[in-house]
């Protein structure tokens, strides 16, 4: 049977990367609304190759360019008007929610509300609002499929285990561009060399979130929502080569782990086709070429970042949404030149230690305090 | 529910570890019997520490000496008769089959006739007779659990997946205790050399079986019938620190291992617990602890037996029983300083020169090709 899916985000990395796993099984998948931003080239390419029913950009101007180029058969919408109906006003089975940062919070509920299941690739829905996420998800009985290659490692190592007997996850980090040089080292690290991430190839946004650990706590917090486990049984492991993708312990002391080479195609595949596998247009892992794989215990000294992000999981409430929406105001300041890579973590720490944390917030609440904490970081002066 | 459990072997490595298990957890298990071989000091023990009703030793002077020595409430038998009784008399739920070689094979046949499941440590009943054995297997509706590690670990990585969607099992070898040396290195390695594994503590047959690269090829043989999979798709591996006890690999290219500390007492008990896990008095695995996997391509060149394995499963019929037959002699001798360590190899390779296979042989056959070969690798002379 053909899946109908939406793409929310279809011209990042992980959007690009779902068209191509659907392009791969033509057969298999039928896509009926994408929304991109503001690559207006991009989505029209996407729009001639997939021919969806729907299509949403960043802004009118961006919207009427679009509409002179392709078929009318394509309704051309744009804004968070836009997003809203390519997440809910669709016939699409699963909405892939591969938007960067808090902008896929709404989208991404008023998809569950219209009982879309979801892949789920925009982590910072679960970090600011797992509570209300996960209570929805419930409610409407659909699927939360996780699309992050470390979640997409656990749910895969769960398949037929009773979770009564799960004693504990382990995401394991490649410790990102700079995971061999010390703290003292990352002293004057130009953006740059932040963005070489040795073994994935992604969004700028996420590659530094490696670099510093934040992309980790943002996943220890989407892992504590996606598979209901308290804090205490998420480690996080350095492992240099990404190979092992994660890994779940039982109580029995048995350790089932998912490998791969490092390619998100395989991910968001299964995420697609759940619970079946097909093939994908992907390398077959070769363990004996690859030689030696490589663990380390991760050290909260050297990544104050994920040392907070354990932090304010635990606290809860608004708590994690500052961490997630001071992180970004961060990023985007070290991408243009404005502070430097070490002070990423002091705007968090700042953040987090002015703000309040509410218990239990709504969801005008989370964008309040989400708001609130992009202000400040964005007002820090060093 | 108490499982009430028989076992074959109880005073070799398996089964001393099985009985390691129950004991750690005796409100699950009821021993019903057990059979050992000559060691009557360590049998009479475990027949007062878990009171099984019948119990089999290897002669009627031993059973004699036993009898004297426990409660009448033990039955005690002796010889393949009294292991019949063992297999296939008692109330038991699970036989467990840890006799070393292919003295197993009658025993877990009465005991899968008797309805028994069972918990399969013993390979060379299904290297020797995999056809009849998965065959009664299935027509008697009966579980049929391995408790080696490699295969425990594929059985483990199969749960909750799809079968047409496996693509290759890999099975993971330590090498053994000269997996450094060059064939060059290997004349002249004495019997205490050889049994120096360096991971497992086993019995001496299984060790030595280690170090020639036999276990693994009966391994394969065993995995072939097990999980019902054609031999190109059994690869093997060396993989130094048998962390990963075995993978599975999947069409979509992800990969599934299972990993642990080297301790038999996990896929025991999970072949008992099955298909629930619950707490082992084992060692937690701590991969930053271990720091580095190695991982290399198993050389043909270097382990002749496994390619002799190899060529003997696929010619199938009685060429596996004269390959494991002809191997325990060879060991045999080997242990007796009889021949060296190489000509291990030699007495295989002419066991199954001289040999003309019989397709889909019964069991009389088998154990007549079975007697042939022994006969033929105790006489040669170099």
């Amino acid at each position: 049977m053909t899946k109908r899916i939406a793409i929310l985000g279809s011209t990042g990395s992980i959007g690009t990367q779902t068209l191509d796993v659907v392009a791969n099984a033509p057969e298999r998948f039928q896509v009926e609304a994408l929304s991109g931003g503001y690559n207006s080239k991009l989505i029209i390419e996407q729009i001639k190759q997939f021919r969806p029913k729907i299509v949403s950009v960043a802004t009118k101007e961006l919207a009427e360019e679009v509409k002179r180029q392709v078929s009318s058969d394509t309704r051309v919408l744009f804004g968070e008007e836009g997003l809203m109906e390519v997440a809910a006003s669709t016939d699409a089975d699963m909405v892939v929610t591969a938007l960067v940062g808090s902008q896929g919070l709404k989208p991404t509920l008023a998809a569950i509300e219209a009982g879309k299941h979801i892949g789920l690739a925009n982590k910072e829905t679960l970090v600011s609002a797992g509570h209300i996420v996960t209570s929805a998800v419930k409610s409407k009985g659909v699927a939360l499929l996780p699309i992050d290659s470390e979640h997409s490692a656990i749910f895969q190592c769960l398949n037929g285990e009773n979770r009564p007997e799960l004693a504990k996850i382990t995401i394991t980090a490649s410790g990102g561009s700079f995971r061999d040089r010390t703290r003292k080292e990352l002293e004057g690290v130009t953006v740059e060399q932040a963005l070489q991430h040795p073994n994935w190839s992604m969004g700028a946004k996420i590659t530094i979130d490696s670099a510093t650990m934040v992309n980790k706590g943002l996943e220890v917090i989407e892992a504590h929502w996606l598979f209901d486990l308290p804090y205490d049984q998420i480690d996080v492991i350095i492992h240099p080569e990404s190979v092992i993708h994660s890994y779940v312990e039982f109580v029995d002391n048995s350790v089932i782990a998912q490998l791969g080479n490092p390619d998100m195609r395989v991910p968001i595949q299964y995420a697609l086709t759940y619970p079946h596998r097909v093939s994908t247009p992907t390398k077959r892992l070769d363990l004996a070429a690859i030689g030696k794989l490589h663990f380390r215990e991760m050290d909260f000294d050297r990544y104050p970042c994920l040392r907070m992000a354990y932090e304010s999981g635990r606290q809860s409430g608004t708590t994690p949404t500052v961490f997630n929406a001071a992180n970004e105001i961060a990023v985007a300041r070290f991408l243009r030149g404005e502070i430097t890579f070490l002070q990423i973590e002091h705007v968090i720490e700042a953040a987090l230690q002015k703000h309040e944390s509410y218990a239990d917030p709504s969801l005008d609440l989370i964008q309040e305090q989400d708001a609130w904490a992009r202000a400040f970081a964005a007002s820090i002066q060093f």
